[in-house]
């Protein structure tokens, strides 16, 4: 078991081992204060990973002294919405939860995000604590407090900064991911590599899907909470995790949400990387090491949408400010910038990855 | 024109005068930094009060330097809820608010809670700027940074810790609101003089209806102001402010939002001060003080529901923590307090001043 401290304006752990569900209640009582105030523990979670281990986490709850309640959502992005936000407040408020009680996100990154955004704003703020039972959500959402949900206006215009109480990442949940929920937390960890470290970017070209699970999600976790922690409110540094995400949330819009996120940012990354290698910030070497890695871990490459229908989209994104876009560019492995860039210029620079 | 300072987390002020809303736009440039990076302006306001000032709102926002946008609802407290909050931050969306521009709240304490709420969410976070036309929202929800919207679990059931980045009261127009809309602000008026303040509270009796505006009100936000600074977050003092409310709320949920809110504060505080009188915290002569100035004001004394109902929905209420409610009584004229009490022991408590 390791355990990571995220200093961020109100600070918590990240515990990451094997096993640890059957241990929540006692992992909550032991690194936060929960317990000094709270009686109840709501459970959100969704019906696909709930049958599997909400069993487990109540448990655990009861044994730490704590009552229960559990929700569950339809499982998948479709439940990342306003409806099923307004639906668990109205299952809070029905289980009388009260300001000293607290939420349990059990699930992956929809649960996970939706879930804080409830914490963030229920009563105006409770406790929460992550379990995220995905890859994609252990090294993605569960750390760094940015929650939120979808409009159909654009993924994630709704929502908070709000830090969980604890975040706990069992590794045993990710044995029994689909190939493709699994495939797509594999886009993230390689961000990861890309963004800051070129061993584990190496790590990963070297066991391909069966990299050492404890080491490569604690190495993400630390590496997002250093720059989570230099900038907790996404005012500059922060917008370098969004390597692959400008066009890949407009991606995942055109497909409907049909497409896992991963596997968008995976195309929005080989775009990028790609854009990049034209444009001379980064060598054709590069590009086509970060392309072929993506391709090895079974991500898709290609971006099968034209520029002006993502371009549409890309105009709405959190990033533009004004008539500018924040991009995030690889100049070498391990080595990323974040350049300012005219919403025009960015339209002929993406055409060229695509 | 005065000038308060409101030195939260996040400092602003409140400027109170005549005449200050065709200098909105001037005012928000002088007085907060967001003409350093909006472009546009957000005006969210109601079809009562849109008409009489958007577009001299506009116009002065258009005059400083912004561009401007306008969304108007429905007046009236039905629009607090889920539905009007989506329909606000699909029109930020369709309206390409972005990170670095700002929402103008113009309107009474719906539109403030709404619109700060939107503003807390909406990205997650962009700035915004507190109009309040009515008195009630002049005094009461526009300084302290309480956001939040409707469930039908209850009032204010999801929301927001969030300060605007400016207040603007502008007397005049409380000249233009309506004989029912205008007393119940002074409910929340009269509370302020219950709370702290035995010079507000003889000038209120003394001159009644016809109190001096800039006077009493730039009294009443420094009295919030002292409040709130002290507890942002509303862990103990704040909740000082709350004084009628807990049953106020219950009778405001029982009318099914037929009451106005301040009406039902009235009675709220009609009922605890008379309780306290009967249980010996107050004197009986400091009770019928409070309730006379009420009733002098046109305000409702006395509450046609049963304990049982109200008690019912008093359980739900924020200031409960697990089995124990704060309740705030009046033992002097200027002289609150904050009791913790069993929810049984607050059923007979209150059953007494009913």
């Amino acid at each position: 078991m390791k355990i990571t401290d995220i200093n961020t304006s109100s600070p918590y752990k990240a515990v990451t081992g094997s096993g640890l569900l059957k241990e929540c209640g006692e992992l909550i009582k032991k690194y936060t204060k929960i317990a000094g105030h709270a009686e109840k523990a709501a459970v959100i979670t969704d019906d696909a990973v709930g049958p599997l281990y909400a069993d487990i986490v109540e448990a655990s709850l009861k044994e730490a002294g704590f009552d229960t309640a559990v929700y569950t959502l339809p499982n998948g992005e479709a439940s990342k919405n306003i409806q099923s936000y307004a639906k668990v407040l109205g299952f809070l408020a029905e289980s009388q939860i009260t300001r000293s009680d607290f939420i349990v996100a059990l699930g992956g990154g929809v649960i996970g995000d939706l879930s804080g955004f409830a914490a963030a704003t229920f009563l105006r703020g409770i406790d929460f604590v992550q379990i995220p039972t995905t890859l994609l959500a252990a090294v993605d959402s569960s750390v760094g407090g940015k929650t939120g949900i979808d409009l159909d206006a654009g993924k994630n215009l709704a929502g908070a900064f709000y830090q969980p109480k604890l975040v706990i990442c069992d590794m045993n949940c990710f044995d029994t991911l689909s190939d493709a929920v699994f495939t797509e937390g594999c886009a993230e960890i390689i961000k990861y590599g890309v963004l800051g470290d070129e061993e584990l970017f190496k790590h990963l070209e070297k066991h391909g899907r069966d990299f050492d699970k404890e080491y490569v999600i604690t190495r993400c976790i630390e590496m997002k909470r250093d720059i989570v922690c230099e900038d907790e409110f996404d005012t500059g540094l922060r917008q370098l995790l969004n390597l692959g995400h400008t066009l890949g949330h407009a991606v995942e819009k055109l497909s409907n949400f049909g497409m896992y996120h991963g596997m968008a940012v995976s195309v929005g990354m080989a775009v990028v990387v790609r854009a990049s290698a034209a444009g001379h910030i980064c060598s054709a070497e590069t590009a086509e090491r970060i392309v072929k890695l993506l391709k090895s871990f079974g991500l898709p490459t290609e971006c099968e949408y034209g520029i002006d229908k993502l371009y549409e989209l890309m105009q709405s994104d959190k990033k533009r400010r004004g008539k500018e876009i924040a991009l995030v560019v690889p100049k070498a492995i391990a080595d990323c910038e974040i350049v300012k860039m005219p919403l025009a210029d960015m339209k002929s620079f993406m055409e060229k990855g695509i």
